[in-house]
């Protein structure tokens, strides 16, 4: 396997040298990837031809306050989605330490999500009142705007199995709201608007954008399975709100990951696969792919005027953004901006003038200025593909980039297993024939194959250069063994100097892909409910006990620990039963949880909340339902009996 | 809430100052700690009266080494029990890095666990299909012994909710066994024996003991609930290899917690409810309750020789171990060792001589000379109770004990929040008489009501008095708050000199409770499997393909990165399909993952791991199934095309 030669990109190598991996060189490629994947374990990544250490008292520096002393706080919240776990994960940051895990497509037993009625409403049930799905695959996840920066309403979450998008309240951390994409299968990349490309007034994110990755038949009926010519991807745009969906955009190619310009005006998705093949080696036909640029104003104007189509069932209206039916830019609804192969990451920068797009395939980085692509829209710019500024090579496999706020810009490199810093402007120089232009600032080796790339605050306006994560998909000799499956490596990096410096790293459970940090004082949460937040409170113990009409009973329950009320409570066997319980208990902190024996069934309830369950009083006998969530001195004697009669 | 005397307690005060919290003393306990719960967000644990402020150097040098530089590993593997999130959790230690889940009782969406046809038979299903449980409760997990140290083969834990025990295997970290406890409700305490009480040449584990916490009727089939007097509870012995039930005991009362002696001979429970009350004052009117040891010869004994009924329609043998039916002690099966009221935690020391009982509702911890008890059973010794050498106050709320090799024992004081340091023999003499003598070495506050305590191999021969964990149930304002449901807090504690320094703390999700800390050298994993472990394997892409009977359907996969053979298949709608994958890459780390779009399935393959799948082809149309589980620069083009034909 050939690696980039690092000393030569240092010194801003001649572009041409080895442009990117075309179609031609893909068998090489392929046959090169796969030796490596022969033997990660013990191929480290390769150490830079000219490695800059850093020095031992700017390593010292810079892992100062990394770890919190007892009782110290974070500066810093993590919000991480959790792969194929289907939740999100919050975590402290830099320390890295895991504070909540946020249940969202997947059941979770340890509050009963999925288990009760309330979170069965959200995640949808079949008619059986079943749950429809107990899988997921979370990748991205980013949080609403107000003014350019990070508000700390809402973060949003996809699930790439089922096409579906999840909201996440950040007072509560609690999912509050889940949406299915229609016609969409393998819904990717995701990013909120910034502001209205129209409206001044609306400063805020109103919109969350949602990309397609695969193309299916639409409609997706078994029909057109065998022409390919029927395949499409949409993107598709929901409303932050209401979280319902508002229109979808028909495209070619498969949707990779997304981004939104802070002046509202563009989204842009990376797209892979422009040939619309369904096999491999036709994903693979053409020279270079796409980076599509979305004008949202024209788009939201077409289906106001009712350009648009419905596919299958599905009432959203669709909008054409095809690439033969947008060549004219005064009416274009998308911009095709051809990139090198396979494109993965597309980032926005801080400054609100660029759009970075990774190569992949290509050991490049794409740097599109923003301004050219509204002056192509405007008629004003007569070649898109001059709104590339830059095009340079920063090493091998080239995936997601931050930025530090200062101009430079921090690229993950997977094949080379490096993180690159490189200046924005520098490259914009080096590509414009400056060949003094120096870009590539320096690079670090990470531990290994890294995808997911993030520093605080990066995708705002307010990003601050201080701390860098870098989630690497393979962990192997890091920590100690547990077996077959490995942790993943989420490494931090102190990007305050001119050097980067390694600080610390973190096993985490497969497998986060994107991820976002944000100054503690922008999160605002609420530790106690109110009452009346539950209509179904039950808010005295006096109110608590069985209410029976025929064979459908309910169970009304209060917990004040280290006591349920009532304490026990006789059902009949047969009885359809809906259990709601209300903890009384006021204390922040003071959670206590229900479990059934042989019922299965457990869920909590946290200070002043309301929950239910429902179900079928089938087996006779006496079951101590009990506290499940530690609560007082008496905790084990928290109980209370359920008696089913035979 | 009234504290205990610290100062008094350092200066070992006379027992008898408040002997216990007996009957009488109840009511004003429960609203003591009633009060206790309407603010501990704003009351801090109580600072001791005579503070013992570490110094700043050792401070320092206690938590050198805590937090490993990159690339470091840890020197300890902590196993954790999950709590209701059903699991079992693998940290490194010291630094409290969680390396890994295994997934047990519960489902788990990222490796497929209730998901695959290999999973559903482990975890037991329902005639139709489908998961019998999925909801779980984890407390206690303890591994297998050889010569009164770990020998990295098993570990066990509980399922407390639905009387199931789950066996983990330590080289892959993966649960390859779960028995239900019949007639058990509430199983809690668990614990290996160490070696065999009658043949020396068994040095390891052979039984594990579970505790039944719950009294019900027996059998429990909705008759006999009106009546008190049928309630019982059962301790169960588990086979360690076959995991079938070996034989149960009843007894008298609600079993906490276990323990079991180095020499094989005995196993104890701490008992409370000895007055088998089904109501909470009920469960109160004794003055003391018990601590009960198991004379495990003589129980097979009388198993053999036929003593034994059986309940309900279980085959498992059971013998008698009532109070009244073991009176006498030269036939008695069990031992009832009277202490004090609701006592909770039962720890065996590591010189193999005692059991610490703490007492929960009374300020003290019992040591028992597990000599004398065998003395007791041999007719040499008159009155049980004197195998109490000590019985002395400790704290507020004392509920578990851990040990440092040098005679010196750790107890959690859920009250006082607080970890107290005492000396066993010091305890003993001062329970002789020798009013002199200080048991209480050292107090540090921990954050906050702590639950479960664990030292470094304290619960073997080799206890090395290095590290203390300890899981706070309460975090309250540890940590960047998330909302209602707060993490909990497992701390960090320097023991290695003779004041405990604490070095650092974790946020965990709730809720962990017992868990053990191993020695990294004690663990010898396998990070890839081979091929014929699994008889289904598809040991060739050539192999791959899809095989039809009827409307029966097995397809066969294979993947190595970036590729699934066969890459397309064709169904027909109402198929019933079998989708087996093999793994054929053998790289450590490369893991794939396997995700059917809108068929609700996804689940992992190791390297040279074989899973399947059972699902119905009920939805026509294209889906393309795709790797979940980061693998190549080409992961996200690795997919299979499933066509199923309306």
């Amino acid at each position: 396997m050939s690696h980039v030669n690092n000393e030569a990109s240092l010194e801003s190598a001649p572009i041409g040298r080895r442009r990117f991996i075309n179609t031609a060189a893909l068998a090489g490629l392929t046959v090169g990837v796969g030796a490596c994947t022969e033997k990660p374990a013990t191929a480290p990544a390769p150490t830079p031809a000219a490695p800059a250490a850093p020095t031992a008292s700017a390593a010292a520096n810079a892992g100062a306050g990394i770890h919190p002393k007892p009782g110290e706080l974070d500066s810093y919240y993590g919000i991480w989605s959790g792969g194929h776990t289907g939740d999100m994960r919050i975590l402290g940051f830099p320390s890295g330490r895991e504070l909540h895990r946020v249940p969202c497509f997947v059941p979770d037993a340890l509050v009963g999500w999925g288990r009760t009625n309330e979170s069965k409403a959200i995640m949808g049930t079949k008619p059986d009142g079943s749950l429809r799905y107990t899988v997921g695959d979370t990748h991205h996840t980013h949080a609403s705007y107000t003014d350019g920066d990070y508000d700390g309403k809402y973060a949003w979450i996809n699930d790439k199995i089922n096409a579906r998008i999840a909201r996440v309240r950040l007072d509560t951390f609690v999912c509050d709201k889940i949406t299915d994409l229609p016609n969409v299968q393998g819904f990717h990349g995701i990013f909120p608007d910034k502001r209205d490309p129209v409206d001044p007034a609306i400063n805020h994110t109103t919109r969350v954008f949602c990309g397609g990755e695969f193309s299916i038949p639409l409609p997706n009926d078994g029909k057109d399975a065998a022409d390919p010519t029927k395949y499409r991807s949409l993107m598709t745009c929901v409303d932050a709100e209401t979280m319902g969906v508002r229109w979808q955009v028909l495209i070619d190619g498969n949707c990779d990951l997304l981004a939104t310009s802070f002046d509202g005006k563009l989204a842009a998705t990376n797209q892979y696969n422009t040939e619309s093949g369904v096999h491999y080696e036709d994903m693979m036909s053409a020279e270079r792919d796409a980076c599509l640029f979305y004008n949202i104003a024209r788009i939201e104007q077409a289906v106001k005027d009712g350009k648009t189509t419905t596919i299958g069932s599905s009432k959203v209206p669709v909008v054409d953004g095809t690439k033969e039916a947008n060549k004219d830019p005064k009416t274009a609804l998308v911009a095709y901006v051809t990139v090198p192969k396979n494109p993965h990451g597309v980032n926005a920068s801080p400054d609100g003038k660029y759009f970075i797009c990774s190569g992949k395939l290509s050991p490049t980085t794409t740097t599109i200025e923003l301004k050219k692509v509204l002056d192509w829209f405007d008629g004003n710019l007569d070649d898109l593909q001059k709104s590339i500024v830059a095009e340079v090579e920063v090493g091998l496999g080239p995936l997601h980039t931050a930025f530090d706020g200062r101009g430079n810009a921090y690229t993950t490199l997977f094949l080379d297993s490096q993180v690159v810093k490189w200046n924005v402007d520098a490259a914009i120089k080096f590509h414009a024939g400056d060949k003094n232009a120096k870009y590539v600032v320096d690079r670090i080796d990470v531990h290994y194959q890294p995808g997911h790339i993030n520093a605080t605050h990066s995708e705002t306006k307010s990003a601050d250069g201080k701390w860098l994560a870098v989630g690497c998909k393979f962990s192997k000799d890091r920590f100690l063994p547990v077996g077959p499956l490995h942790p993943e490596n989420e490494q931090i990096i102190d990007i305050s100097g001119e050097k980067m410096v390694m600080v610390a790293e973190h096993p985490v459970r497969p497998e986060p892909h994107d991820f976002i940090i944000m100054r503690r004082d922008v999160i605002k949460t609420r530790q106690v409910y109110e009452l009346d937040d539950f209509p179904n409170a039950v808010k005295d113990p006096k109110d608590a006990g069985l209410f029976r009409e025929g064979n459908k009973v309910t169970v009304k329950l209060t917990s004040q620990a280290p006591v349920f009320s009532p304490r026990e409570f006789t059902l009949k066997k047969g009885d359809e039963v809906t259990l709601i319980l209300t903890n009384l208990d006021k204390v922040e902190d003071l959670t206590h949880g229900f479990a059934i024996p042989h019922y299965n069934i457990n869920f909590i309830v946290n200070p002043q909340e309301t929950k239910s369950v429902t179900f079928i009083a089938d087996q006779p006998g006496v079951f101590w339902a009990y506290c499940t969530h530690f609560c007082h001195a008496l905790h084990l004697e928290m109980r209370s009996r359920m008696i089913v009669e035979a």
